[in-house]
């Protein structure tokens, strides 16, 4: 039986969900796949509270770089989190030709360019299944399962906190501001809650994908980044009246050689596979051009999905070790360009639904009509309601696909109008199509 | 760049997808992992059929053997079908050393003890993702993302064939029989349709799901396998009415440390995303104890999807290969143990689906129910519908768990009683839990 020796550093939640998986399953995966998983060293400022498992004397350490330049131990885990000292940790381990697994996005967000080159550059690994979709294996899938496909695109439910919220909302049609607080209580949403609600976690997991997808990193600047803070619940029932449910969506396109990457929310049709995940769930909608449409669905979060995520990693850089197989597909796909093109965001053409509120009176509506005809939008349907007394009426419009600077002159031409009586809702309807 | 040389053994539909699909991205996968695949030869008896993809000359050749004993050719490509000659060709392969690659779940359910011993001792692999999902690439995430999970449970839609058949007669609420010819007519079922709708081609790819999940090979003696055949529209209108579908699964557990396996049209909860897998699309349901829920969806059949599947394969088993990896963990996995304990059929517990047809006299309810109760069997609710002027009334029963024994005596009791007007029907209900 061969032994693979690991140093972890960070011994938080998902730490002590990697240790504690390798206690309970190590004998499993030994059996399985011929090598032990032992975990060596742990590495953490604070060794002293109770994690919920236990490790024995002499595995616990304050000093990570001794870890990292311990010669018997084969493989370091970074789960730390953050930007800095993870990035010198991780920096430091590939240059001693070690490999390193981590769960951090926004590390790979921020500086993957150069940890990928760094590994490559020291014949050696960095593998991240976790930092995207916690413990779904989307990123196995699509670098293993799916090698042989070009990516047509990729639609996902990356971020629990916002899931949770939006199939709160939608399920008691409750305002967003007091799902958010309940969230916050219940230990869903951190506080504050602006890297969840405000799409900057997604657009990390997007950014990892995008680049996995297309074989360059991605810079966080290319993905227009909008989150679900303020999201209205009369725009998820008016949806939910038409079919549709509304989901914080990454979308990664390849667009005739440019690559399109966004993270919004987004109307996406009640029956597609998607609408379906609920709660915390995380999904990935992968459209590979042989294989055609595939999904995946797992939790996204939490310390043991997240560490079966990293245990993956582990068992497949040791057994990538143990064979002397230099620098694995993880680091290669991710360095197949020196850059990418990008769709510029006026250029992209989508379906919207629109929201206005105008006045009661004869002719609002046709000179609404007649500016998305002067912009060559199509309406798709209009609803209207009959309201009394208020002297003005929503109106609900689903649009054709048109381009993003058409729409934008739009409803600035209609907020104009003086029938307008607030400002219009717009957002992205997304059929799969 | 390294190469590798791929010999095909079988230029049907799925070994044309391989060819085409190479040939469109195989500079992109050697972009991606550096390896190169190029198909050197594939054998056919008929290489004059058109197969809607050009092959360079000499390529083709009518004798498999010799591009089994081809020393240019790294690995071998299986995609013959059958349980006879591609048993032949892949042992003499293995046997040679040569990785092997197939889509044959037949084979695998018939032969693989002996294929994957074959295959360790002589230190090579056996690859068989596109077995099983088609292009899903369920296998390999229960190999390598999931490698750290004891797999509690998996739920499997398998056979495209089926769910198109019961996604039809739930839209249209039509009869088995006329869909069933109509799928014929169009080219999803094929004629005879015995071994998809008599559950065979899904308890094929049960058997190979849970040989890797519990690590031996797994009879197909050990799978109770049902289909469809025969399925009343009504038992799908019944459903309906209840909040669920009925679809054909694979149902595979871990039932304290003894492996329950069955194939069965089943009641499964409208809201689980399960039940949201339309048409000839296939879904996997994995439970693991570390990861949680996970699932996997995609298209389980056809030249392009199953073609993705055996390209991953190529490029995994080309890595190995180039490494000097050894026998790989598609191998080790199915063989942690010598055999495995399975749950005999009448101690297995489950809620089922009754609907009894009962004459519509005083005291009718109570025998049933009297027989329900001395069977242990609760009833979780009922539904019987008036009737005028029939005689008899249609009940339909929803139960708690309860155990096979006690359903069949149940039921032959029920069929028994002189108020009982037609044998009743009975089917598992599963939801998940």
């Amino acid at each position: 039986m061969k032994e693979i020796r690991i140093g972890i550093l960070g011994f938080g939640t998902v730490g002590a969900g990697v240790v504690e998986g390798i206690q309970k399953n190590g004998a499993l995966m030994a059996e399985r796949t011929g090598i032990m998983p032992v975990v060596a060293k742990i590495a953490d400022l604070d060794i002293t509270t109770d994690r919920g498992v236990k490790v024995p004397e002499g595995v616990l350490t304050t000093d990570a770089m001794s870890v990292i330049a311990d010669e018997s131990i084969d493989l370091i885990v970074e789960l730390i989190g953050g930007t800095t000292i993870a990035r010198t940790f991780t920096l430091t381990a590939l240059k001693k030709g070690k490999p390193v697994i981590t769960a951090n996005k926004a590390l790979l967000a921020d500086h993957g360019a150069e940890i990928y080159k760094t590994a490559r550059e020291n014949n050696t690994g960095i593998y991240y299944e976790a930092a995207v979709g916690g413990g779904i294996p989307i990123l196995r899938s699509q670098r293993a399962g799916l090698i042989g496909n070009r990516i047509e695109s990729i639609f996902g439910i990356l971020n629990g906190t916002c899931n949770y919220i939006l199939t709160r909302m939608e399920r008691e049609a409750a305002p967003f501001d007091s799902i958010l607080a309940d969230a916050q209580a219940l230990g869903y949403a951190e506080t504050p809650p602006d890297l969840d609600i405000d799409g900057i976690d997604t657009a990390h997991k997007a950014v990892v994908l995008a680049s996995m997808a297309y074989g360059a990193p991605v810079p966080m600047a290319a993905c227009a980044t909008k989150g679900i803070r303020g999201l209205s619940e009369q725009e998820i029932v008016n949806a939910a009246e038409l079919g549709y449910r509304i989901k914080l969506l990454a979308i990664i396109k390849d667009n005739n050689g440019a690559v399109e990457l966004s993270v919004e929310p987004a109307l996406v049709p009640e029956d597609h596979m998607i609408a379906s995940v609920h709660d915390v769930f995380n999904a990935v909608f992968v459209k590979g051009d042989i294989v055609g449409d595939t999904m995946y669905y797992g939790r996204g979060a939490g310390r043991m999905p997240t560490g079966s995520a990293v245990i993956g990693d582990i068992m497949e850089a040791a057994a990538n070790k143990l064979n002397g197989g230099g620098v694995p597909v993880s680091v290669t796909m991710m360095l197949q360009k020196d850059k990418l093109a990008y769709c510029s965001a006026e250029n992209i053409e989508k379906r919207c639904y629109v929201r206005l509120c105008l006045e009661d009176k004869p002719g609002s509506m046709a000179k609404v009509m007649t500016i998305f005809g002067n912009h060559n939008i199509s309406i798709a349907s209009v609803v209207q309601k009959e309201r009394h007394k208020t002297g003005y009426a929503p109106v609900v419009i689903l649009t054709q696909k048109a381009k993003e600077s058409e729409f934008v002159a739009a409803m600035a031409a209609i907020n104009a109008l003086d029938v307008s009586c607030c400002e219009p809702v717009r957002m992205r309807l997304e059929d799969f199509e």
